[in-house]
Protein backbone atom coordinates (compact mmCIF):
# COMPACT_ATOMS: atom_id res chain seq x y z
CA UNK A 1 0.00 0.00 0.00
CA UNK A 2 1.91 3.21 -0.82
CA UNK A 3 0.53 6.47 -0.36
CA UNK A 4 3.29 8.82 -2.12
CA UNK A 5 2.01 10.94 -4.72
CA UNK A 6 4.26 10.13 -7.79
CA UNK A 7 7.22 11.82 -8.12
CA UNK A 8 7.59 12.43 -4.50
CA UNK A 9 9.78 10.98 -2.32
CA UNK A 10 9.23 10.14 1.07
CA UNK A 11 11.82 11.20 4.26
CA UNK A 12 11.96 9.87 7.82
CA UNK A 13 13.42 12.33 10.34
CA UNK A 14 13.79 12.03 14.34
CA UNK A 15 13.02 14.78 16.27
CA UNK A 16 14.30 15.57 20.04
CA UNK A 17 12.45 18.48 21.57
CA UNK A 18 12.04 20.29 25.11
CA UNK A 19 8.39 19.56 26.16
CA UNK A 20 8.08 22.91 27.81
CA UNK A 21 9.28 24.97 24.64
CA UNK A 22 6.00 23.85 22.64
CA UNK A 23 2.53 23.25 23.13
CA UNK A 24 2.87 20.10 21.49
CA UNK A 25 3.34 18.00 18.88
CA UNK A 26 0.73 18.59 16.55
CA UNK A 27 -0.35 21.75 14.50
CA UNK A 28 -2.96 23.78 16.28
CA UNK A 29 -4.60 27.19 16.54
CA UNK A 30 -2.13 27.99 19.42
CA UNK A 31 1.82 28.38 18.71
CA UNK A 32 4.47 27.26 19.06
CA UNK A 33 4.04 23.02 18.21
CA UNK A 34 6.54 20.96 16.88
CA UNK A 35 5.02 20.11 13.85
CA UNK A 36 4.18 23.41 12.44
CA UNK A 37 7.61 24.63 13.36
CA UNK A 38 9.20 21.91 11.83
CA UNK A 39 6.73 22.07 8.52
CA UNK A 40 7.72 26.37 8.53
CA UNK A 41 11.58 25.15 8.61
CA UNK A 42 11.15 22.71 5.57
CA UNK A 43 8.83 25.40 3.83
CA UNK A 44 12.35 27.53 3.57
CA UNK A 45 14.76 24.64 3.34
CA UNK A 46 13.42 22.11 0.90
CA UNK A 47 11.44 25.14 -0.50
CA UNK A 48 8.12 22.64 -0.53
CA UNK A 49 4.97 22.60 1.87
CA UNK A 50 5.08 19.67 3.49
CA UNK A 51 2.94 17.96 5.52
CA UNK A 52 5.33 16.35 9.09
CA UNK A 53 3.49 12.85 10.23
CA UNK A 54 4.66 12.18 13.65
CA UNK A 55 4.56 8.79 15.33
CA UNK A 56 2.98 10.27 18.29
CA UNK A 57 1.40 13.28 19.52
CA UNK A 58 2.82 14.20 22.28
CA UNK A 59 0.99 16.94 25.17
CA UNK A 60 2.21 20.06 25.92
CA UNK A 61 5.10 19.85 28.70
CA UNK A 62 6.28 16.11 27.42
CA UNK A 63 9.41 15.85 26.21
CA UNK A 64 10.73 14.05 23.53
CA UNK A 65 14.09 12.22 22.97
CA UNK A 66 13.54 10.42 19.79
CA UNK A 67 10.00 11.42 18.25
CA UNK A 68 10.00 10.25 13.94
CA UNK A 69 8.15 11.59 11.75
CA UNK A 70 7.83 11.70 7.68
CA UNK A 71 7.26 13.87 4.81
CA UNK A 72 7.24 14.04 1.14
CA UNK A 73 8.60 16.27 -1.02
CA UNK A 74 9.36 16.52 -4.80
CA UNK A 75 12.92 17.21 -4.93
CA UNK A 76 15.63 15.24 -3.70
CA UNK A 77 17.03 16.70 -0.44
CA UNK A 78 20.88 16.89 0.66
CA UNK A 79 20.56 15.18 4.02
CA UNK A 80 23.70 16.66 6.02
CA UNK A 81 22.72 20.75 4.78
CA UNK A 82 18.69 19.78 5.07
CA UNK A 83 19.28 18.43 9.03
CA UNK A 84 21.64 21.45 9.32
CA UNK A 85 19.25 23.81 8.04
CA UNK A 86 16.40 22.79 9.88
CA UNK A 87 18.39 22.98 13.27
CA UNK A 88 19.81 26.32 11.98
CA UNK A 89 15.93 27.59 11.42
CA UNK A 90 15.28 25.83 15.13
CA UNK A 91 17.99 27.33 16.97
CA UNK A 92 16.62 28.20 20.59
CA UNK A 93 13.33 27.01 19.99
CA UNK A 94 13.76 23.95 22.10
CA UNK A 95 14.12 21.21 19.33
CA UNK A 96 16.49 19.62 16.78
CA UNK A 97 16.70 17.05 14.09
CA UNK A 98 19.06 14.34 15.16
CA UNK A 99 18.40 11.82 11.69
CA UNK A 100 17.42 12.08 8.08
CA UNK A 101 17.16 9.77 5.65
CA UNK A 102 15.36 8.57 2.51
CA UNK A 103 12.57 6.19 3.21
CA UNK A 104 10.49 3.59 1.33
CA UNK A 105 7.44 4.64 -0.23
CA UNK A 106 4.93 2.81 1.78
CA UNK A 107 6.87 4.34 5.44
CA UNK A 108 4.38 5.85 7.82
CA UNK A 109 5.88 7.20 10.91
CA UNK A 110 2.19 6.86 12.70
CA UNK A 111 0.89 3.50 11.40
CA UNK A 112 3.92 1.77 10.51
CA UNK A 113 4.77 1.89 13.94
CA UNK A 114 5.15 -1.87 16.04
CA UNK A 115 5.80 -0.05 19.28
CA UNK A 116 6.09 3.19 21.37
CA UNK A 117 8.28 3.62 24.29
CA UNK A 118 7.99 6.26 26.99
CA UNK A 119 10.49 6.08 30.24
CA UNK A 120 8.99 8.70 33.38
CA UNK A 121 11.02 10.34 36.24
CA UNK A 122 10.00 10.81 39.90
CA UNK A 123 12.22 12.72 41.54
CA UNK A 124 11.49 11.38 45.16
CA UNK A 125 13.20 12.86 48.30
CA UNK A 126 12.75 15.90 50.82
CA UNK A 127 14.81 18.31 48.97
CA UNK A 128 14.01 19.65 44.79
CA UNK A 129 16.48 19.31 42.45
CA UNK A 130 18.36 22.24 40.21
CA UNK A 131 19.58 19.79 37.59
CA UNK A 132 16.34 17.35 37.07
CA UNK A 133 13.47 19.79 37.70
CA UNK A 134 12.66 19.98 34.30
CA UNK A 135 12.95 16.40 33.76
CA UNK A 136 11.33 14.88 36.68
CA UNK A 137 7.90 14.68 38.85
CA UNK A 138 9.04 15.80 42.80
CA UNK A 139 7.42 13.55 45.21
CA UNK A 140 8.24 14.13 48.32
CA UNK A 141 7.10 11.66 50.54
CA UNK A 142 8.79 8.67 50.29
CA UNK A 143 7.50 5.70 47.58
CA UNK A 144 8.36 1.78 47.39
CA UNK A 145 9.44 1.49 44.01
CA UNK A 146 9.24 -2.14 44.42
CA UNK A 147 5.25 -2.04 45.42
CA UNK A 148 5.30 0.48 42.32
CA UNK A 149 6.95 -2.44 40.14
CA UNK A 150 4.62 -5.03 41.29
CA UNK A 151 1.28 -3.29 40.63
CA UNK A 152 2.37 -1.96 37.30
CA UNK A 153 3.05 -6.00 36.42
CA UNK A 154 -0.75 -6.92 37.27
CA UNK A 155 -1.35 -4.30 34.17
CA UNK A 156 0.38 -5.89 31.74
CA UNK A 157 -1.44 -7.14 28.67
CA UNK A 158 -4.28 -6.49 26.57
CA UNK A 159 -6.91 -5.24 28.46
CA UNK A 160 -9.49 -1.90 28.26
CA UNK A 161 -7.49 0.79 29.90
CA UNK A 162 -10.88 3.23 30.08
CA UNK A 163 -10.23 4.23 33.74
CA UNK A 164 -6.71 5.44 32.54
CA UNK A 165 -7.70 7.13 30.03
CA UNK A 166 -8.58 11.17 29.93
CA UNK A 167 -11.79 12.35 28.78
CA UNK A 168 -10.89 13.96 26.20
CA UNK A 169 -9.40 10.90 24.48
CA UNK A 170 -10.31 10.22 20.48
CA UNK A 171 -9.75 6.78 20.34
CA UNK A 172 -12.10 4.25 18.81
CA UNK A 173 -11.77 1.51 21.37
CA UNK A 174 -10.53 1.63 25.10
CA UNK A 175 -8.17 -1.44 24.51
CA UNK A 176 -4.39 -1.57 24.66
CA UNK A 177 -1.64 -3.74 25.16
CA UNK A 178 0.68 -2.98 27.65
CA UNK A 179 3.89 -4.96 26.69
CA UNK A 180 6.44 -3.27 29.22
CA UNK A 181 6.27 -1.32 32.68
CA UNK A 182 9.16 -1.99 34.41
CA UNK A 183 9.93 0.56 37.93
CA UNK A 184 13.35 1.15 38.52
CA UNK A 185 15.12 3.14 41.45
CA UNK A 186 18.65 4.74 41.07
CA UNK A 187 19.26 6.61 44.11
CA UNK A 188 16.30 9.33 44.64
CA UNK A 189 15.24 8.78 40.40
CA UNK A 190 12.31 6.48 40.43
CA UNK A 191 11.83 5.36 36.49
CA UNK A 192 9.46 4.34 34.53
CA UNK A 193 9.91 2.65 31.07
CA UNK A 194 7.06 1.61 29.07
CA UNK A 195 6.29 -0.05 25.53
CA UNK A 196 3.23 -0.34 24.05
CA UNK A 197 2.14 -0.22 20.06
CA UNK A 198 -0.13 2.26 21.32
CA UNK A 199 -1.32 4.44 24.38
CA UNK A 200 -4.47 6.35 25.28
CA UNK A 201 -4.90 10.16 25.81
CA UNK A 202 -2.41 10.60 29.32
CA UNK A 203 -2.34 6.53 29.62
CA UNK A 204 0.82 6.71 30.95
CA UNK A 205 0.27 10.08 33.28
CA UNK A 206 -2.87 8.39 34.66
CA UNK A 207 -1.18 5.16 35.34
CA UNK A 208 1.83 6.81 36.87
CA UNK A 209 -0.69 9.03 39.26
CA UNK A 210 -1.80 5.49 40.59
CA UNK A 211 1.54 3.73 40.72
CA UNK A 212 2.71 6.61 43.19
CA UNK A 213 -0.37 6.21 45.46
CA UNK A 214 0.75 2.55 45.40
CA UNK A 215 4.21 3.58 46.03
CA UNK A 216 2.98 5.93 49.24
CA UNK A 217 0.46 3.37 50.49
CA UNK A 218 -2.70 4.92 50.01
CA UNK A 219 -3.42 1.60 48.06
CA UNK A 220 -2.10 -1.68 47.92
CA UNK A 221 -0.68 -2.65 44.69
CA UNK A 222 -3.85 -5.22 43.61
CA UNK A 223 -5.84 -2.29 44.15
CA UNK A 224 -4.29 -1.27 40.40
CA UNK A 225 -7.04 -4.40 39.31
CA UNK A 226 -9.70 -3.13 40.94
CA UNK A 227 -9.64 0.03 39.26
CA UNK A 228 -8.64 -1.18 36.26
CA UNK A 229 -12.12 -3.33 36.11
CA UNK A 230 -14.21 -0.57 36.87
CA UNK A 231 -12.92 1.59 33.88
CA UNK A 232 -13.87 4.31 35.85
CA UNK A 233 -11.20 7.06 35.31
CA UNK A 234 -12.57 8.98 38.61
CA UNK A 235 -11.28 5.36 40.90
CA UNK A 236 -7.25 5.80 39.18
CA UNK A 237 -5.15 8.35 40.73
CA UNK A 238 -3.79 12.30 39.21
CA UNK A 239 -2.78 12.63 36.45
CA UNK A 240 0.83 12.55 36.57
CA UNK A 241 2.95 16.28 35.00
CA UNK A 242 3.73 16.38 31.77
CA UNK A 243 7.57 17.12 32.43
CA UNK A 244 7.99 13.83 33.67
CA UNK A 245 7.34 12.10 30.79
CA UNK A 246 9.94 11.57 28.04
CA UNK A 247 8.80 10.09 24.15
CA UNK A 248 11.54 7.54 23.54
CA UNK A 249 11.09 6.48 20.50
CA UNK A 250 9.85 4.00 18.05
CA UNK A 251 10.21 0.59 16.92
CA UNK A 252 9.02 -0.25 13.43
CA UNK A 253 9.88 -3.72 10.98
CA UNK A 254 12.92 -4.61 9.79
CA UNK A 255 12.35 -3.32 6.30
CA UNK A 256 12.07 0.25 7.08
CA UNK A 257 15.63 0.35 9.12
CA UNK B 1 41.80 14.37 66.04
CA UNK B 2 39.25 16.90 66.86
CA UNK B 3 39.48 20.47 65.26
CA UNK B 4 35.85 21.40 66.82
CA UNK B 5 35.60 24.05 68.94
CA UNK B 6 34.02 23.16 72.85
CA UNK B 7 30.41 23.86 72.65
CA UNK B 8 29.79 23.59 68.67
CA UNK B 9 28.56 20.80 66.55
CA UNK B 10 29.62 19.78 63.47
CA UNK B 11 27.13 18.88 60.44
CA UNK B 12 27.64 17.32 57.31
CA UNK B 13 25.64 18.18 54.22
CA UNK B 14 25.10 17.41 50.80
CA UNK B 15 24.52 19.89 47.91
CA UNK B 16 23.57 19.61 44.46
CA UNK B 17 24.37 22.55 41.96
CA UNK B 18 24.09 23.77 38.01
CA UNK B 19 27.58 24.94 37.12
CA UNK B 20 26.94 27.46 34.70
CA UNK B 21 24.97 29.14 38.21
CA UNK B 22 28.51 29.63 39.69
CA UNK B 23 31.90 30.91 39.97
CA UNK B 24 32.64 27.18 41.55
CA UNK B 25 32.40 25.72 44.73
CA UNK B 26 34.75 28.52 46.28
CA UNK B 27 34.61 31.59 48.31
CA UNK B 28 36.42 34.22 46.64
CA UNK B 29 36.08 37.89 45.61
CA UNK B 30 33.67 37.42 42.45
CA UNK B 31 30.50 36.04 42.80
CA UNK B 32 28.31 33.87 43.17
CA UNK B 33 30.24 30.66 44.38
CA UNK B 34 28.49 28.07 46.15
CA UNK B 35 30.44 27.96 48.87
CA UNK B 36 29.52 31.82 49.92
CA UNK B 37 25.62 31.21 49.03
CA UNK B 38 25.72 28.15 51.64
CA UNK B 39 27.49 30.49 54.35
CA UNK B 40 25.23 33.43 53.61
CA UNK B 41 22.27 31.16 53.72
CA UNK B 42 23.67 30.00 57.36
CA UNK B 43 24.33 33.31 58.75
CA UNK B 44 20.69 33.57 58.04
CA UNK B 45 18.99 30.61 58.94
CA UNK B 46 21.16 29.39 61.89
CA UNK B 47 21.99 33.16 62.66
CA UNK B 48 25.53 32.39 63.34
CA UNK B 49 28.96 33.46 60.73
CA UNK B 50 29.87 29.76 59.76
CA UNK B 51 32.73 28.58 57.29
CA UNK B 52 31.30 25.43 54.95
CA UNK B 53 34.13 23.14 54.04
CA UNK B 54 33.59 21.36 50.89
CA UNK B 55 35.13 17.97 49.81
CA UNK B 56 35.83 19.22 46.49
CA UNK B 57 37.03 22.73 45.10
CA UNK B 58 34.63 22.69 41.57
CA UNK B 59 35.31 25.19 38.84
CA UNK B 60 33.11 27.86 37.22
CA UNK B 61 30.65 25.16 35.40
CA UNK B 62 30.91 22.24 36.51
CA UNK B 63 27.75 20.44 37.85
CA UNK B 64 27.45 18.25 41.34
CA UNK B 65 24.68 15.89 41.89
CA UNK B 66 26.33 15.37 46.23
CA UNK B 67 28.58 17.84 46.97
CA UNK B 68 29.69 16.96 50.97
CA UNK B 69 30.31 19.72 52.93
CA UNK B 70 30.91 20.25 56.83
CA UNK B 71 29.85 23.15 58.87
CA UNK B 72 30.00 23.67 63.41
CA UNK B 73 27.71 25.89 65.12
CA UNK B 74 26.88 26.78 68.66
CA UNK B 75 23.01 25.85 68.35
CA UNK B 76 21.29 22.72 67.73
CA UNK B 77 20.09 22.74 64.34
CA UNK B 78 16.71 21.42 63.71
CA UNK B 79 17.62 19.60 60.44
CA UNK B 80 14.33 19.34 58.29
CA UNK B 81 13.43 23.10 58.82
CA UNK B 82 17.20 24.57 58.43
CA UNK B 83 17.07 22.28 54.66
CA UNK B 84 14.38 23.84 53.94
CA UNK B 85 15.03 27.18 55.01
CA UNK B 86 19.04 26.87 53.02
CA UNK B 87 16.59 25.64 50.06
CA UNK B 88 14.22 28.69 50.68
CA UNK B 89 16.99 30.79 50.21
CA UNK B 90 18.51 29.19 47.49
CA UNK B 91 15.89 29.34 45.52
CA UNK B 92 16.52 30.26 41.55
CA UNK B 93 19.84 30.21 42.59
CA UNK B 94 20.86 26.67 40.96
CA UNK B 95 21.81 24.97 44.00
CA UNK B 96 19.85 22.86 46.65
CA UNK B 97 20.78 21.21 50.01
CA UNK B 98 19.63 17.54 49.58
CA UNK B 99 20.73 16.37 52.98
CA UNK B 100 21.62 17.55 56.46
CA UNK B 101 22.78 15.17 59.42
CA UNK B 102 24.98 15.86 62.58
CA UNK B 103 27.95 13.96 62.51
CA UNK B 104 31.35 13.16 64.60
CA UNK B 105 33.36 16.03 65.34
CA UNK B 106 36.34 14.76 63.42
CA UNK B 107 34.25 14.35 60.65
CA UNK B 108 36.31 16.63 57.53
CA UNK B 109 34.70 16.90 53.53
CA UNK B 110 37.71 17.41 52.56
CA UNK B 111 39.83 15.49 54.52
CA UNK B 112 38.24 12.44 55.70
CA UNK B 113 37.53 11.77 51.83
CA UNK B 114 38.57 8.21 50.40
CA UNK B 115 37.22 9.23 46.82
CA UNK B 116 35.96 11.10 45.21
CA UNK B 117 33.73 10.38 41.80
CA UNK B 118 32.82 12.34 38.74
CA UNK B 119 30.99 11.65 35.47
CA UNK B 120 32.10 13.52 31.87
CA UNK B 121 29.38 13.16 29.51
CA UNK B 122 29.82 13.55 25.57
CA UNK B 123 27.23 14.07 23.00
CA UNK B 124 28.49 12.24 19.97
CA UNK B 125 26.26 13.25 17.27
CA UNK B 126 25.91 15.51 13.90
CA UNK B 127 23.17 17.02 15.58
CA UNK B 128 23.25 18.88 18.78
CA UNK B 129 20.90 18.49 22.28
CA UNK B 130 17.76 20.73 23.40
CA UNK B 131 17.78 18.24 26.40
CA UNK B 132 21.27 17.48 27.14
CA UNK B 133 23.18 20.66 25.85
CA UNK B 134 23.96 22.02 29.40
CA UNK B 135 25.08 18.80 30.66
CA UNK B 136 27.50 16.88 28.14
CA UNK B 137 29.83 18.23 25.65
CA UNK B 138 28.95 17.77 22.15
CA UNK B 139 31.55 16.10 19.88
CA UNK B 140 30.29 15.88 15.98
CA UNK B 141 32.99 13.51 14.81
CA UNK B 142 32.41 10.00 15.26
CA UNK B 143 34.26 8.87 18.49
CA UNK B 144 35.60 5.13 19.29
CA UNK B 145 34.61 4.67 22.72
CA UNK B 146 36.25 1.01 23.09
CA UNK B 147 39.62 2.88 21.75
CA UNK B 148 38.89 5.47 24.42
CA UNK B 149 38.06 2.66 27.15
CA UNK B 150 41.47 1.09 26.27
CA UNK B 151 43.63 3.78 26.78
CA UNK B 152 41.77 4.90 29.97
CA UNK B 153 43.01 2.12 31.26
CA UNK B 154 46.38 2.50 30.56
CA UNK B 155 45.68 5.42 32.95
CA UNK B 156 44.83 3.67 35.86
CA UNK B 157 47.06 3.63 39.03
CA UNK B 158 50.01 5.55 40.65
CA UNK B 159 51.41 8.52 38.28
CA UNK B 160 53.11 11.27 38.04
CA UNK B 161 50.19 13.26 36.32
CA UNK B 162 51.61 16.35 34.66
CA UNK B 163 50.76 16.17 31.61
CA UNK B 164 47.43 15.97 32.36
CA UNK B 165 47.41 19.04 35.09
CA UNK B 166 46.13 22.93 34.72
CA UNK B 167 49.36 25.25 34.83
CA UNK B 168 47.77 26.85 38.00
CA UNK B 169 47.44 23.59 39.69
CA UNK B 170 49.00 24.28 43.23
CA UNK B 171 48.99 20.77 44.50
CA UNK B 172 51.86 20.02 46.20
CA UNK B 173 52.96 16.75 44.04
CA UNK B 174 51.92 16.00 41.21
CA UNK B 175 51.14 12.26 42.47
CA UNK B 176 47.78 10.71 42.37
CA UNK B 177 46.44 7.33 42.09
CA UNK B 178 43.13 6.50 39.62
CA UNK B 179 41.36 3.63 40.54
CA UNK B 180 38.30 3.89 37.91
CA UNK B 181 37.89 5.12 34.86
CA UNK B 182 35.57 3.53 32.54
CA UNK B 183 34.09 4.75 29.21
CA UNK B 184 30.75 3.40 27.95
CA UNK B 185 28.57 4.54 25.57
CA UNK B 186 24.49 4.66 25.32
CA UNK B 187 23.16 5.23 22.21
CA UNK B 188 24.87 8.93 21.32
CA UNK B 189 25.57 9.55 24.84
CA UNK B 190 29.62 8.57 25.48
CA UNK B 191 29.83 8.58 29.54
CA UNK B 192 33.36 8.22 31.44
CA UNK B 193 33.31 7.41 35.33
CA UNK B 194 36.16 8.04 37.10
CA UNK B 195 37.00 7.61 40.83
CA UNK B 196 39.95 8.78 42.38
CA UNK B 197 40.74 9.99 46.20
CA UNK B 198 41.47 13.24 44.72
CA UNK B 199 41.83 14.71 41.41
CA UNK B 200 44.47 17.34 40.38
CA UNK B 201 43.07 20.62 38.69
CA UNK B 202 41.48 20.29 35.47
CA UNK B 203 42.83 16.60 35.54
CA UNK B 204 39.36 15.12 34.10
CA UNK B 205 38.82 17.60 32.00
CA UNK B 206 42.52 17.39 30.60
CA UNK B 207 42.38 13.19 30.39
CA UNK B 208 38.84 14.07 28.48
CA UNK B 209 40.24 16.00 25.96
CA UNK B 210 42.58 13.61 25.44
CA UNK B 211 40.87 10.55 25.32
CA UNK B 212 38.52 12.68 22.52
CA UNK B 213 41.43 12.63 20.49
CA UNK B 214 41.78 8.67 20.59
CA UNK B 215 38.34 8.31 19.91
CA UNK B 216 38.64 10.58 16.69
CA UNK B 217 41.90 8.63 15.53
CA UNK B 218 44.37 11.39 16.26
CA UNK B 219 46.31 9.25 18.88
CA UNK B 220 46.49 5.18 19.76
CA UNK B 221 45.39 4.31 22.52
CA UNK B 222 49.10 3.49 24.21
CA UNK B 223 49.76 7.36 23.04
CA UNK B 224 48.73 8.19 26.26
CA UNK B 225 51.28 6.26 28.10
CA UNK B 226 53.59 8.36 25.89
CA UNK B 227 51.65 11.78 27.12
CA UNK B 228 51.79 10.68 30.39
CA UNK B 229 55.54 10.00 30.90
CA UNK B 230 56.34 13.12 29.29
CA UNK B 231 54.50 14.97 32.40
CA UNK B 232 54.14 18.10 29.36
CA UNK B 233 50.70 19.38 29.77
CA UNK B 234 50.90 20.69 25.83
CA UNK B 235 51.50 16.95 24.45
CA UNK B 236 47.60 16.08 25.85
CA UNK B 237 44.53 17.41 24.45
CA UNK B 238 42.29 20.23 25.01
CA UNK B 239 41.03 21.06 28.80
CA UNK B 240 37.39 19.35 27.95
CA UNK B 241 34.35 22.19 28.39
CA UNK B 242 33.37 21.99 32.04
CA UNK B 243 29.80 21.50 31.65
CA UNK B 244 30.12 18.11 30.77
CA UNK B 245 31.77 17.35 34.22
CA UNK B 246 29.26 16.53 37.35
CA UNK B 247 30.60 15.69 40.62
CA UNK B 248 29.02 12.78 41.46
CA UNK B 249 30.00 12.39 45.27
CA UNK B 250 32.59 11.42 48.03
CA UNK B 251 32.91 8.36 50.05
CA UNK B 252 34.10 8.29 53.86
CA UNK B 253 35.17 5.82 55.87
CA UNK B 254 32.14 3.61 57.63
CA UNK B 255 32.08 5.37 60.74
CA UNK B 256 30.62 8.35 59.29
CA UNK B 257 27.99 7.16 57.59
Amino acid sequence: MTYITPGYRRYRITIEYKGDCFYGWQRQMVTPTVQAEIEDALLVIAREKVIVHGAGRTDTGVHALAQVAHFDVSNELHLDQTMLGINYFLKGKGAVVTSIAPTLPDFHARFSALSRSYHYFILNRRAGSVLQYEHAWHVMKPLNHELMHEAAQLLLGHHDFSAFRDSECQAQNPYRTLDVFDITRDGDMIRAHLKSRAFLHHQVRIMMGTLKRVGDGTIKPSGVLDILASRERKRAGQTAPAHGLFFLGVEYPEKYN
